[in-house]
């Protein structure tokens, strides 16, 4: 155990009263900080770049440098398991990642290796390790994966996909093939989460970008089903440690199924801008902490309008505590970053009246 | 008045008793149909065919000489509105429609002119008449229009987006020239769908794809709003004609906002898969009928799997009139023929137990 369980974040993740409500923002590290592109140049190659410890840990820390943010998040990409997996893989610039064969057949499936974190995917760990020596306690640190569903899309469909028809024709054409998919990667992303843990992650998120494109009864069969297990292995895994570790999952597009959500035991929700806070607080019941939600295109806006809509979203939320401020997607790379340092301060200020003046947390 | 307020899918609209649940298919005709990809090498141009009423009018009835859907819907795009103000368009394969010059500033939107449907979009209402001509009332044909959200998407980011971070800056900066020029293209969209019922539509339906990326706040705002208005103004325009035309609505990825979208006054709902049946049934308290849901995805199945999920949204729509069975979205270009065959049948067939036997209705 250390300080950082007293930090805003981990607190609020365990709906404990907290000062200020903590925010930090989806994709905080990346192209819209000049900063981040100058270092970029040093590895213009995205996987490389992922790849090299020194690299990803110096991303992850650029946007606590600039602006007070109350966590940091690992810098690297959802596709990692996969790669490890011996999936070659391209990102292409203006067309995202690209593997050089999509992942079709039984035959292919069925040949998926296991993985050890700690060794393919070592340079992950490793970055960890590096960021958490950095940031000394100073906030905490978030490890992160892809959802089974939302990585699976990505190897059936060879790309980013509109139709989703690849993975989408085996849900209906090959049910159990796809279901082992799900229970290899789900395996894996399990001891991913672990080890990022074991590595030095504060708390863990689990990305589900496309569990929004599944009609509801085949979201929960094959997406959350699945994060489920991942919570389960993670929690059992803490448990025989003797540890604690706030999880939280994240499905976009998802509506009124963070009812379903909140049953599997997570600790907390990412919501996107399509659902006010006051109706997920109202669907989950209080079971679980909310991140979110403002559509990441009011960082648009005037620092007039971000106050106001930072306004609105504390007032949907309301007292309660457990409350995470975030956007509901990630930053886009023409972001201005003086408009990230208007929300940060905005959603600090503005937050106070909902917290009890006389709680101390630190820092 | 004809007979065909006596037809399965009018009187579905206006959730008035069946024989059997109603069927049509959002983007029946198209490419997945091998006459349809015959038709279009007369005129490769997809928009110069949009504009070919005999063209037109062949690939509408195309699909209901194959299957025995219950209505047609007139083939053409959303996009025909902003081309009849001026803009240059294009269609380029496997990109979709891209304006030669996307609409920011606030001179160019002031400048875009008024429209008369009978002129600058006569090809539209001539195609309509064509089919009506031929099709002899043997099923209603709905006519359609983007919704002005919509429309404004494409005009404003020039193409298709995954981000719409130009029309959310405009929506945020600017909200009021946003306004400015979605009042004006639902005053072109009601006159546009009016010009349409005139020539013959028996129904008419707004497309409103991109409403879902909105927050619930804005959605209300500067989608539902407009569309309201064109609702109201449709309605007016029928009231002093004696006449009644039922009106649908369709917002993909909306949620539970269909209970606001019903308060509108129209008279269905699409509802995409990401909703159950059910849940939109009580999300909108029965005050309009429900077109839909399942996956177009689902017609990558085996006859099996597509009767089984046939079954699952009939039962989930239950004994109640005003179901009109419909697929959640489009049809894919790769979809086979062979098993529309199989879902038309198994809407027909296994949604005769939904209904009184005793009513009898025509055709």
């Amino acid at each position: 155990m250390n300080s950082l369980i007293e930090s805003r974040f981990i607190r609020a993740l365990y709906r404990q009263p907290v000062d200020k409500t903590p925010i930090w923002l989806m994709r905080q590290a990346g192209r819209y900080l000049p900063e981040y592109r100058m270092l970029r140049q040093k590895e213009p190659n995205f996987l490389k770049f992922c790849q090299t410890p020194s690299l990803a840990c110096e991303a992850t820390l650029q946007p606590l440098e600039r602006f007070p943010l109350d966590a940091a998040i690992i810098f690297s990409d959802i596709l990692t398991i996969p790669h490890a997996y011996g999936m070659a893989l391209d990102f292409i610039e203006g067309e995202g990642p690209c593997f050089q064969t999509a992942l079709r057949t039984e035959h292919a499936i069925h040949q998926l290796p296991a993985i050890d974190p700690e060794q393919e995917l070592r340079y992950v760990m490793d970055a960890i390790r590096m960021v958490k020596k950095t940031l000394d306690k100073r906030v905490p640190l978030i490890g992160f994966s892809g959802s089974p569903w939302t990585i699976a899309t990505y190897m059936v469909e060879g790309k980013s996909s509109k139709s989703f028809s690849q993975i989408k024709k085996m849900l209906y054409q090959e049910p159990q093939l796809l279901a082992h998919l799900l229970s290899h990667l789900s395996a894996s992303i399990a001891d991913y989460l672990i080890a990022q843990i074991e590595a030095g992650a504060d708390a863990v998120m689990i990305f589900d970008t496309w569990g929004g494109v599944l009609s509801p009864s085949d979201y929960l069969n094959y997406s959350l089903k699945y994060m489920e297990e991942i919570v389960k292995k993670i929690q059992f895994a803490m448990h025989q440690k003797n540890k604690k570790i706030p999880i939280i999952l994240f499905t976009k597009s998802v509506g009124g199924l963070v009812t379903e959500m909140a049953k599997t035991g997570c600790d907390a929700l990412g919501i996107d801008w399509t659902l006010s806070l006051k109706d997920a607080l109202q669907l989950t019941g209080q079971k679980v902490a909310l991140q979110g939600n403002i559509d990441p295109a009011v960082l648009y806006a005037e620092p007039d309008i971000i106050r106001q809509q930072v306004a609105l979203a504390l007032a949907s939320y309301g007292q309660l505590p457990g409350h995470i401020f975030n956007l509901g997607h990630g930053m886009n790379p023409d972001m201005d970053p003086e408009k990230v340092a208007v929300l940060v301060e905005c959603v600090h200020r503005l937050s106070m009246p909902y917290h009890q003046p006389q709680v101390v947390t630190c820092p």
